[in-house]
């Protein structure tokens, strides 16, 4: 499953229409500072989502691949969400935009 | 004139909240290729774009000390609008979302 092609003509704006909502980046600050995250995990760190919130975010990063979902081996299976090698090269960016807001805002 | 501070804890989020919407970055990117640019520089390049929404995202930007406004020499004088060092520092951020986009997007 992919999302469709978008017609904006700026690859920042793209970017951002894609990984730019709040929850989507608190979302994946802790995929990137933890190997992996299960949905309950999640649910726990972003104090105040609602479970069809997350659900949602989930799914549509994982229609970008930056998102994968993988099942434990174990009775009866769980899943765990880790992020794929295009969602780990987010981390710069989000890294850069976290370094400018901690020096420069709040 | 300075903004209010955010009550956003990410400090993602709050870089986003000022400076993630797809005009403001489009304004970004101009001034981080030109030295300077005056507001019919911006509004012709920013194709689509009505003088009162570039006003107000300028606006905006002077608020958070991001962009300044000085004037020429001139008679009569005219404004032309430069990123801050605050504004500058924003670089390579938007870098670095304009790579993953243009690898990843579009």
């Amino acid at each position: 499953m992919t999302a469709p092609k978008s017609t904006e003509p700026c690859p920042v704006a793209r970017t951002l229409d894609i990984v730019g909502d709040r929850w989507t980046i608190l979302i994946l600050r802790e995929l990137l500072t933890n190997p992996s995250r299960r949905f309950q995990d999640l649910e726990a760190s972003l104090r105040g989502i609602s479970p069809n919130t997350l659900s949602a975010r989930l799914k549509n990063l994982e229609e970008h691949t930056i998102v994968t979902r993988r099942l434990y081996e174990e009775h009866p299976p769980r899943a765990e969400y880790v992020l794929t090698p295009k969602g780990r090269e987010l981390g710069p960016a989000l890294q850069a935009l976290l370094v400018w807001g901690r020096k420069h805002t709040g």
